[in-house]
């Protein structure tokens, strides 16, 4: 049995830099055709030329494999309207960070304030630049993704043209707010899909399967699962493939991300096949974002083949999420 | 600044075995003048004959200290009448294991169904042999012990004779049913007053402050020290120390478990300083559970003098808690 997915989209990516960019960036082009470039390096992409640097920088590391880097921008509150109208020839969203939150997110927001945060909103809106967001508070690690829902909802109301992302949602509370405001959409990772905190935290302690936001209870699973599954049209793919080095992982104080790029469209095959969805994947992985981010993308089909895929122990040295076992799709 | 502990005593000690016994067993010795040493060696330990060669093992790994090693017999249904006369006479307790509840958990009880439980409780509340509990249900790792309350109070109530010590509490839940039932008790560890799970997986993922019950919310380390910090008659200190060498914890799958036993005195009474507190240390961690227990111990006195002390990164190849830290109390 086969399935041809097309063109598909990774709407959250982390590509990192430097040797780490050489090992990933290949290996995303191999199966997705583009995706949303997260702009969290050390120091962070702030102006055009490193926007204009970085993306050489992996299309040096893809070679010749087609692959459309999606370049963001990481917020900052000073983006001026010229700047940023200068910006949008180069880049797909700018992507918010409280300060403090995730992997190199110091030079992020630290307040939400609606009103220091106005100008920059309002000139996104203007200009149709959609606003990613990384959004947890710094409350506790379970609250912190529902608490930050009124901040989406005050962002969602006060810029009703501004196109927000809620990035890589993991509870029922945030895919609520899908149908409550139209102008926030979402992306979901394919790990938030599988697990929750019993699998990180449970039995074993998981370090592989540690990362911001960290995975909810099942009800929360249940909620991220009803609207992928069923091809809601406001949630599309992104994976936040996040890699480390082992020592990284594997140590007394573990980073957070899961590194899911090479293994991420077979997983969801074989979810949506598992669950009887596969009618809804291509919406799921592709024609969703198109639409939010009226994006046209390079044709580029991927076929995937109901044949065990054991997955590798490692990609030079970093894991990657079901190391070891094996799914029932692979790219064929 | 000197202060005295009389006597002190670890309600919750994991020795293990072996070459990982004769590294840790001298550690609690140094200041511990006994402890309820816990049964869950493989195979465990369910036998009188397991229960003396275990004992001499400990002598032996301690040598010349004054330590009291208090055994305690791993929870099996079908143990007799005849057979816990006889055992009482070389035990403190016996330890409930849910099956996989925890590290070496593995034989332990499947089904709390009183029923098949009530010839051994009533057996053991006849012969006064205190009944220590690992309250955990195999439900999400953040409800576990809450969901194990209606166990407790089933317990507490259907055998009002048995004395029922819930081992390791983390909850306000657990906190709350010590009043609420004349027969329940509680050991709290070092951790459990220190962290909540924001400490474990709230920023970097700490594999050395990874165990079972796992840390909780902020609500619920405030009614642990609640009661700890004012001396509440019916909680004792027990470290619930469970060493693991280094590549059992830094790995791919950390084990459950944080060693404390080596800085536990200097930790509590730094915490209890903190919290002005400092009267009411020598009930916990001695007074109530020589009263619970009805235990006389040893004399033994440990001074504690208010100087910074500096926690080891680790004790042959394991970690312990506060590994590179600073505490203001030493052992004098």
């Amino acid at each position: 049995m086969n399935i041809t997915i097309k063109s598909p989209l990774d709407m959250h990516l982390h590509l990192r830099d430097e040797d780490m960019l050489k090992i990933v960036a290949p290996l995303s082009a191999e199966t997705f055709c583009a995706g949303i470039i997260m702009p969290n390096l050390v120091p962070p992409i702030t102006t055009i030329e490193a926007i204009k640097n970085y993306k050489q920088r992996i299309k040096d590391a893809i070679g010749d494999e087609e692959f459309e880097p999606l370049m963001t921008l990481f917020f900052k509150k000073d983006y001026t309207y010229e700047f940023l109208k200068e910006a949008k020839e180069h880049i797909s969203a700018i992507k918010l960070y409280p300060s403090g939150a995730t992997t190199n997110s110091d030079g992020g927001v630290s307040s939400m304030d609606i009103e220091s945060l106005r100008e920059t909103f309002e000139a996104m809106s203007e200009l149709e630049i959609p606003l990613c967001v990384h959004g947890e508070t710094n409350g506790f690690v379970m609250d912190r993704e529902a608490e930050f829902g009124s901040i989406y909802e005050q962002f969602a109301t006060s810029f009703p043209k501004l196109k927000i992302i809620m990035e890589h949602i993991t509870t029922k509370n945030s895919v609520d707010l899908l149908d409550k405001h139209a102008n926030l959409y979402a992306t979901i990772t394919v790990q938030h899909l599988f697990i929750t905190l019993d699998d990180v935290a449970g039995g074993m302690l998981k370090p592989h399967l540690f990362c911001k936001p960290i995975a909810k209870r099942y009800e929360d699973r249940e909620a991220l699962l009803d609207v992928a599954l069923s091809g809601h049209p406001k949630v599309m793919f992104g994976s936040d493939s996040a890699p480390h080095p082992t020592h990284k992982k594997e140590c007394c104080g573990c980073a957070a991300g899961i590194f899911t790029a090479p293994i991420a469209l077979a997983a969801l095959t074989s979810l949506f096949d598992t669950n009887d969805a596969l009618e809804h994947l291509q919406a799921f992985v592709s024609d969703n974002a198109q639409n939010i981010y009226d994006y046209r993308p390079l044709t580029k089909n991927i076929v995937l083949i109901k044949e065990p895929f054991t997955v590798r122990q490692s990609y030079a040295d970093v894991v990657p999420m079901f190391a070891g076992e094996t799914l029932p799709w692979s790219i064929k």
